[in-house]
């Protein structure tokens, strides 16, 4: 059994450490794949067992680790995705984030379900993984380059067009924190600092090409799924027509747009930077990830006043939210610039973005002063400013030093009550979607283990427990909605299945756009693997999953009280359809408390007991 | 939506008060069904909703009522069941109790899925249910006959053969706290002295006849899991070939078979009462329940010492175990003449023969002498004790009276530490399955709301989580096999499910027996119902019904110090496999408290938080 190949995997693990130049392989056997699944399961497994609490994020013995899911790379619409995870030295928490593009479905090829970077590099190395052989080659002359200029010279260098490669512009080798590791030019593992990590290590890039695809148990069986979400793409009309952030206009009039660093809701030049807005102006196309019909990622071109190259995509929403109008800024050109930047220099918009509108806030509140900021005058709706702040926060210089360790530590370094609107929980920018419309989004973004992440909790496609949606769920036992706004105990049962319902994506390698439901997951496991798994299987092991993150942050000396959000959630906005409507304190803390008893924690700490881990074989 | 009658139900609730002769109907509409599913469901719905705490069970504020599940008289091979409930006299904590042959689908067929008998008549009645219709009648001239007399002499009176009888004989009338429910003269709802609850209602029996079933959503379905059945029957062919105990023998071996009051190992001549002997003696034939083709019961017939009617059907193993080896008993005639008084009498063998047993042991140490007994040399062994015992229980004629409040009370009475061997949890006496080896289904003797009951945790077909048995388990994520004397964490884990599923079959109405897989429940349920159902609603339904059941006992002040076991199991055997394996009263105790994490109750109470309650929707 140990060695057998199942279908959906390659069943090898490559190791790598930089700071020997060992490389070697592991091989998995068919139960820990099971129990484990992939990807997000892979990365959080590996970083739970051989993380020693209280290492440094930036040190040679954080590890990084890059992996595939079983159904990255195969034929189902949405599955060209991998995750990347490492302790974060933005948060210090497990970290982990997906990405989409077509670095994951070539790693796969090339013979590998993941990758762990271990040790420190010397000087700068990029990996080429190259048909299940790997070497380490040197990367000095791609030092300081961007990310377009990087993979350009990678492919010349190998003589391959056809390679792929996921890499840190100087945002990543700067340290920065808020740094990202980017897939291609327009596909970002954005969150928690791993780009950072990478330039931590002295590691530029992972290069990989590779011919052979693991082998799918029934392919006729994922070829139906193919087939269902062809025959249903009226399911994803919008993301096909606009990409992300289609209801931007309605999201400002009903409150979930960030708005000048989360202050006000009222944002009427939405409509200048919203998907309509750029499908009208700056978007020549559409493109998508590997394997996938939905082609929702913005391809724009912009030529005055600045030149915004097409290579490097177009802005998602959440850069639209984070560089515009949660900045006060309504130039769609210059968020189209901002967001060039932030992929050329691996910088995480989101991050980026929320530290650039705290400052913005904390300069109109005199917490900075131009003093503070090289002159500039960091004012909300100031287009300029933000992206000037960018080229300094992706090379460390001036004020952008100040911002370039997020928002806590410059809250910190501030003081004087900015950590109140410094919008994080754990030390993650919050993702742009407003808990105060939708508590149970912030649930997530404070039970999470790797901070306020928007993704961790499909906000959007479940929320709203009706319709479709609900037909969904009425085989999971939900029979009747649960209202946006409720944060009781119905709505904490239903964050619990849809966080795991993510974590589930995110270790098969499948984008959460897609609208699969829970038994078609666990059909698309099954067609993939030959496993005769259920929803039920599937859940265990995403609870097996967020349990070990879970303990990862407690070995680190996160508690309950780190599951907190910022005070500004508690306040109303200053106008627009929330001014009336902060959380409540007390009914958040409740649901929290509810969510751990849901997990089988202790309802009080969150501490999973030593019987819940036994039981789900954490050990 | 209201009145739309779906698949599998008739969607209406006949109502019965007997202190004033009403007698009405109440629709059920489909969130209604889907959230309490039918059989022991709805029985536990009802009662929970409509008894107040404290009422006396054997008054007029009691309710007793009969369910059938969606699945009751469908094609389904094993679903010729329903489910029996009321407050119970024995332990005054919910009871139910399910039974098979073929009063369900005639009840089924006569147009309702639940008859709910209030108040108490004046003079004895039985109930008719003929086609929609319902009626009290004069039983007056029924009262003190035995089950056969009294089903004859309503088929009589009715002029119809085919009419199907659930009713008590003399031990219900005689309020004998174990005495049970009788339909037709081998099938007994046993469990919880219903019998008693019946006949102090005045209530001699419910007579149905119906033509017309619940349209079925989606026959070919059910057809489909039909024809599994019939091609893999080889996987009950114990159960159709010998009817329940095939084992017995093993069971000896491996100390699963009570001995002596549960106090020995070894009983050597289990060999003379197995179900092998049965077929070589006295066997003369097998039946079945409506629908079924295992026809797992046995028929025998006995000429001498005494006569054994035919028509009372033979001993199962749990009256095998009862009134034989746990009595110390090895004559077989005896038994099936033990086992033919209780179904005359409406008594339960697995608690007759409890009390009995117990009354033994008592006797043998001195703690009851044959002042107490009326002569009767009560000792172990001793066959003719048995059978005049059962005769004087009936009746509540001499010692009889002192045994026919069960063993708690008998125990309470005698004192001098009685209760330590009185073999029960919550005044229920234990099935005949061993804790000591099986020490997950000694969890379930703990925690079921109703007591000891064997059937509330499959605790054959489950605890060996190997084989056949782990490849259903799979795919709801239980990978690896829990070995049997397994107490930890993933034990509990398996007993929580194997329990939940046991609910789903109760309120389906469908036996344990059948080899379904939570799945095959699942497409069986939305085969007959037309929901797009799952393995997770279906679980989710069990937990509702579940905390219900928990949440009746709680307000009739039963707390976590009655989920206890009696203080023999922590005791070894005297000989045999277990002679040195009691079980570990901290490691109980401590899967006891997992088990309530789990369940999402409060780990150290065992209460369900009012949070759980409003998730569940129990309102």
């Amino acid at each position: 059994m140990a060695n057998q190949t199942r279908g959906g995997y390659n069943g090898k693990i490559l190791r790598v450490n930089l700071s020997d130049g060992s490389i070697s392989t592991e091989t998995t056997d068919d139960l820990f794949c099971r129990k484990f699944l992939g990807g997000a399961g892979f990365v959080t497994y590996f970083l739970w067992k051989e993380l020693n609490p209280g290492i440094e994020p930036l040190g040679p013995d954080n590890k990084l680790i890059f992996a595939a899911g079983p159904l990255t790379g195969s034929l189902l619409p949405g599955s060209g995705r991998n995750c990347i995870g490492a302790k974060s030295p933005l948060s210090g928490t497990i970290a982990k984030s997906e990405v989409g593009g077509f670095w994951g479905a070539e790693f796969k090829r090339a013979g590998y379900d993941a990758v762990i970077i271990e040790g420190k590099a010397e000087k700068p190395v990029y990996l080429l993984i190259h048909d299940g052989e790997a070497s380490i080659r040197n990367a000095s002359h791609l030092w300081g380059r961007n990310t377009k200029e990087t993979r350009q010279a990678i492919r010349d260098e190998l003589g391959d067009r056809s390679i792929r490669v996921a890499m840190i512009g100087p945002g990543g080798e700067n340290l920065v924190l808020q740094a990202c590791i980017m897939n291609g030019l327009y596909d970002a593992a954005g969150r928690g600092g791993l780009g950072a990590v990478m330039g931590s290590k002295n590691l530029k890039a992972i290069a990989v090409r590779g011919h052979k695809a693991p082998q799918i148990a029934s392919p006729e069986r994922l070829k139906e799924l193919r087939e269902w979400l062809l025959a249903n793409m009226h399911l994803v009309s919008d993301e096909a027509e606009y990409g992300t952030g289609a209801p931007m206009k309605f999201w400002e009039a009903n409150g979930n747009l960030p708005v000048r660093n989360w202050r006000d809701g009222l944002f009427p030049s939405v409509k200048m930077i919203d998907p309509q807005a750029i499908k009208d102006t700056i978007r020549i196309g559409m493109e998508g990830c590997f394997g996938c019909p939905v082609r929702c990622k913005k391809i724009v071109r912009v030529e005055e006043p600045y030149a915004v190259d097409s290579d490097y995509g177009g802005p998602e929403y959440e850069t639209l939210a984070a560089l515009g109008s949660n900045c006060g800024i309504d130039n769609l050109k210059a968020i189209a610039k901002g967001n060039e930047l932030c992929n050329a220099y691996s910088l995480d918009t989101i991050s980026t973005g929320s530290v650039i509108a705290f400052a913005m806030e904390c300069f109109e509140k005199g917490l900075l002063t131009s003093k503070d900021t090289d002159g500039i005058e960091l004012r909300f709706g100031n287009d300029e400013a933000m992206l000037k702040l960018i080229e300094l926060i992706a090379k460390r210089e001036g004020v952008g030093g100040l911002l370039a360790d997020g928002v806590v530590r410059l809250a910190q370094r501030i003081g004087r009550g900015a950590e109140e609107f410094a919008m994080q929980v754990k030390g993650l920018e919050a993702g742009m979607h407003e808990p105060r419309l939708k508590p149970g989004l912030g649930l997530g973004f404070m039970v999470n283990p790797h901070g306020a992440d928007h993704n961790c909790n499909m906000h959007d496609t479940l929320y709203y427990a009706m319709g479709p949606k609900l037909e969904e769920l009425k085989p999971l036992g939900i029979l009747e909605p649960v209202p946006r706004d409720d944060i009781g105990p119905r709505k904490v049962a239903l964050f619990r299945l849809v966080q795991l319902k993510e974590i589930i994506l995110d270790s098969m390698g499948v984008c959460n756009f897609l609208p699969y439901s829970y038994e078609q997951l666990a059909n698309a496991t099954a067609a993939v693997t030959g496993w005769d798994t259920g929803i039920m299987e599937q859940l265990r092991v995403a609870e097996r999953i967020l349990t070990m993150a879970r303990l990862f942050n407690i070995h680190e000396g996160f508690t309950a009280a780190d599951d907190k959000l910022p005070r500004r959630y508690f306040q109303p906005k200053t106008d627009g359809a929330l001014a009336d409507k902060p959380l409540d304190p007390a009914k958040m803390e409740k649901a929290k408390s509810y969510y751990y008893t849901l997990m089988s924690w202790d309802a009080h700490t969150g501490v999973p007991t030593p019987e819940r881990l036994e039981e789900l074989d954490i050990v």
